[in-house]
């Protein structure tokens, strides 16, 4: 539980002040789904005219929320719609019985709110395996939809939280061709919530006017160097959840604005950022760079190698300059690569290069620079013009920890 | 280095007894390379005739001698040959260094054993990136010739130790339909050498007569269901080698023999089970088995994304009955799969079907299964006849701890 866990020493020092969107509003409430004395659902209504677009899990065992959220995006989008989302509980893999608490939740949902049922989309975090006590949650919704504001985004973001150590927000104000537009997102994860895997949750709001299938592009080619680009472990959840709303409050069109696409980029960049901030036991953010692939798909698996790589990991958390593990990654990636074209860089330090170690470097300078909290690795592999960037943190004690704790 | 870590946990109770090979000999010596008071030179020296077979790592980035030894497979088997290996100094990422050391390494070989220079295989296992000190195991090499013995296999396993915290062999004595034969073997791993990545050394010896191209088959195929299917961190080694002679000193040929291949099976699988429960910080050795698959690449995708995932593998070290975990590997594996026609079983223990927790499960029974130091979890995907195993350790603290330590 997050309350037994310290705040991550790569935490921002403050959750950031975040704007109201028009066309948004929040509540959240105690159920006590498994937490007690702290919010643990939330509930945000959107106006009629807002469009929604959606990314999730690619996990082939998606829970019955992800799998309900998927059939609801790119939908018409006339009606108000609606987001609840409850920790403590994932619904995942709980048979029949986790379609139906889908069911019941959005129904009543629908009902509370006036937005219809194929408008209401649900998340869940949390233990998997156990049906979800979901009249629990629908026992709070009278209490939700009249306390409902607009400027309840940062209580949404805390009531989402499952292990994490902060809460996670992020906001951008645009000047676009059309005018101004705001916008503003919360994220969890990924914290791991005893028993279960890491889930990261995320939920965007703009007044900004949008057609949906511009939208879930939009969406869909930024997740591809946020959400996608980061990452904890290796390892999967089957809640993963990204939903981005624009309810064109601002009555400001941003269809093919290039300045709104960047701060949608910018939000998402951050918040992802914070779920690595938030890795479990982290006290290492590092970012791994991989340039001169022969292909983007190389330049990620190479940069994938080496995120996810335990001994690149272990190696940074005990603050070893160990560049031959850099080495191995790229050999075991599955990509091009040649040995004798390789350089490595830590920081702007040249480690590696023309398949040795560098003449300039040195081990007290790689030394002295992973002391940092921050890190930088890059790879230049010398085969052509394609690169990528992923982010992750370092593995320590701190993981196996969490990870290994019994629960109860 | 070995002499500060504690025998694994997994290690079995002594040596075994190996029996003499006719045919090879062998002999150990205290190089310097690295270690100090300790073997860490091996010479085999094998009878002309003999046929060898390799299987070597399939990194990008793989050393300077196993370029070397793959080249020199399947070469002609008329004169004799020579097994070189060192610990301390893995002589990978080295440029040009490493072939002119692997160069002079396998000249000195020939001059002093008679082996023609394209019948001299050589591993180096140790530090990567920095150049081997060749002149200090060449100055050896008078030495251990006049000191050969077709009794010092054991000296040999623990000669090439490096983090292993005990030395591996393995045989069989095989009734033939032409005879007996006798095969023995030695292997290294996976434990760490600071600062580099685990690599698998494996010398198999046999006085059983087989045809190069045969003897090259069985390696292979053999190897998919032994070496290849173990995993300790999912990190790939820049060395691993795995080479298999045939001295054919008995006279038996055992080209098509299905008691032979038994044999040798039986010889590798216990070679790779010994590797992994040496598996750096291992206390549980886990058999990971997928059946029901749609094809043999899907079991084999789903097997190792349960054996390498990290959340699983923390789990097992808090003996944790978490079969959540398993069905969020299963559904990241990018293989086949149907949540709700999963069956999940720990040892004989029904634990999850039709999409949920099994009826008949109790988590206590579960929480004492996994007390057992040795761990079975099966996995039936209901979608097909393919099966396959995999073996691998639980991650722990120790692992953290031996491999976030600053070389020094």
């Amino acid at each position: 539980m997050s309350a037994d866990l310290p705040v991550s020493p790569l935490a921002p020092k403050a959750f950031p002040d975040l704007p109201v969107i028009g066309g948004v509003r929040f509540a959240t409430a105690q159920a006590g789904v498994k937490y007690k004395n702290r919010d643990d659902v939330m509930l945000a209504i959107l106006d009629a005219g807002t469009t929604i677009a959606g990314v999730f899990t690619t996990s082939k065992t998606r829970s019955a929320a992800v799998l309900d959220c998927e059939d609801k995006i790119g939908g018409g989008s006339d009606d108000p719609a609606a987001i609840l989302v409850n920790s403590g509980n994932a619904n995942a893999f709980t048979g029949k019985s986790g379609f139906e608490s889908v069911k019941r939740l959005t129904g009543t949902v629908a009902e509370a709110t006036g937005a219809p049922q194929n408008r209401v989309f649900t998340s869940s975090t949390g233990v998997i395996g156990e049906a979800l006590p979901d009249d629990r949650i629908t026992a709070q919704l009278d209490a939700l939809v009249s306390d409902m504001s607009n400027a309840a985004l940062p209580k949404a973001a805390r009531a989402i939280m499952t292990t994490d150590t902060f809460p996670k927000g992020s906001s951008q104000v645009v000047k676009t061709a059309n005018g101004p537009v705001t916008i503003a997102g919360i994220a969890k994860g990924s914290g791991m919530i005893a028993p279960d895997m890491a889930t990261m949750l995320v939920y965007i709001f703009t007044d900004a006017m949008v057609e949906q299938s511009a939208l879930q592009s939009m969406l869909g080619s930024l997740t591809d160097k946020t959400f996608n680009a980061i990452t904890v472990d290796s390892d999967t959840s089957t809640s993963d959840t990204l939903l981005l709303a624009a309810t064109g409050a601002s009555k400001v069109d941003v269809t093919h604005d290039p300045a709104f696409r960047d701060a949608l980029h910018t939000v998402m960049l951050d918040l992802a950022h914070q779920v690595v901030r938030d890795g479990e036991g982290a006290t290492k953010f590092v970012a791994v760079t991989v340039t001169g692939a022969s292909s983007d798909e190389d330049a990620k698996l190479h940069a994938k190698a080496i995120a996810n790589s335990p001994l690149i990991k272990t190696a940074i958390a005990g603050e070893d300059p160990n560049w031959g593990r850099v080495v191995m990654a790229i050999g075991k990636s599955g990509g091009d690569a040649d040995r004798d074209r390789l350089s490595i860089w830590f920081g702007d330090i040249l480690v590696a290069e023309n398949g040795w170690v560098a003449s300039s470097y040195s081990e007290e300078q790689g030394a002295t620079y992973m002391k940092q909290q921050d890190l930088k690795i890059r790879v230049d592999l010398g085969l052509g013009g394609c690169e990528t960037t992923m982010w992750t943190c370092d593995l320590t004690h701190g993981y196996i920890s969490i990870n290994a704790d019994y629960r109860s």
